[in-house]
């Protein structure tokens, strides 16, 4: 603790690996502070110190690992994607990994629990699910310039659909208890992106 | 209170009415016994004496009440319905009048809290998606049946995939301060409606 003390960027780090593993598990309202100073073993000073309450916390934590989160498994992946072929393998990946306590459910998760009644936790969450949106809608940009993703369509509404849909399947995946769940929506959701792909000929 | 003594059924409901105005609120761990005894003006023995705990109480709600809203605002409405425009002004209608706390939105909601950790509360709300994916899947099946809806889709899938993207419609809804949210949305779920109508000709 004595050593943590004089590096505070990594006590910092060590509060939100514990706030990472409360909060994804079991949402914000059920997330105490008391468990994440057990958790990162110091002192709720020494938290304090950093994050004036648990709102400060989920609001960085929100902002710094959902959205670390997000760019890596839904936004670096499609930067240089050149086809929709890539989205539909990347989809089929996000799908199979799918935890209940990865980022992508944790940020839909919190934002279900607490976007309604709580502002700057609503507005961090919207910078991630903005950011996670805008990666597809310039992937989809893309593509209609490049002409492998269908012209007619609105790559802003195309990619609320997407994220919507995704967002929706990672709270089926916590109730289903059917083993073809993840296949059944993949079947429907590969159908939809199909139809995102420019005709040929 | 003498007289609801006397009246179990009716102390029942007025349990329930109270604890369907908190947990659609504020979810479920951020709802108390206490404030919901309040609400219904009852004592804790009363409510104790219908619900050993906040858990068997939350069942309850999930089955008779969200289970209540999801048949009154989807299922029942597509029961005599013959076309899939039918089914897209529905969409309209539920994307137009979607509050943060009506019975879709709390229903995702909760199962995003609570679903991964709480086996009776999943199993509890897995019956009631499963109902709406059930109206919707034997919607589809119909459709097919008398030739107003593609033949080669898959009802079951396609029931799963519009369930997951209207669910995470509801969590967008909460964070998003674009007042074009609902209108993005709808363009492309009308979109991906419109690719399970049967081709004419």
């Amino acid at each position: 603790m004595t050593q943590r003390k004089k590096q505070p960027a990594q006590t910092r780090q060590a509060i939100l690996d514990a706030a990472d593993a409360d909060f994804s598990l079991h949402g914000y309202c059920a997330t105490g502070i008391g468990g994440i100073v057990i958790r990162a073993e110091l002192t709720k000073g020494a938290l304090f110190h950093h994050f004036p309450d648990k709102r400060a916390l989920a609001v960085a934590w929100v902002g710094e690992r959902l959205g670390a989160g997000i760019d890596r498994d839904w936004i670096a992946p499609l930067e240089g994607a050149a086809s929709l072929d890539a989205l539909r393998d990347l989809c089929r990946l996000r799908c199979k990994e799918l935890r209940a306590d990865d980022a992508t459910s944790a940020l839909v998760a919190v934002a279900a629990e607490t976007a309604a009644g709580d502002e700057p936790l609503a507005e961090a969450l919207e910078a991630v699910f903005s950011a996670w949106r805008g990666g597809l809608a310039g992937f989809f940009e893309r593509g209609k310039a490049a002409g492998w993703i269908y012209p007619a369509i609105n790559p802003e509404a195309e990619a609320v659909m997407f994220v919507s849909a995704f967002a929706g399947f990672t709270v089926s995946v916590k109730t289903s208890r059917n083993p073809q769940a993840r296949q059944l929506f993949l079947t429907a959701f590969e159908g939809y992106l199909e139809t995102l792909r420019a005709q040929q000929g």
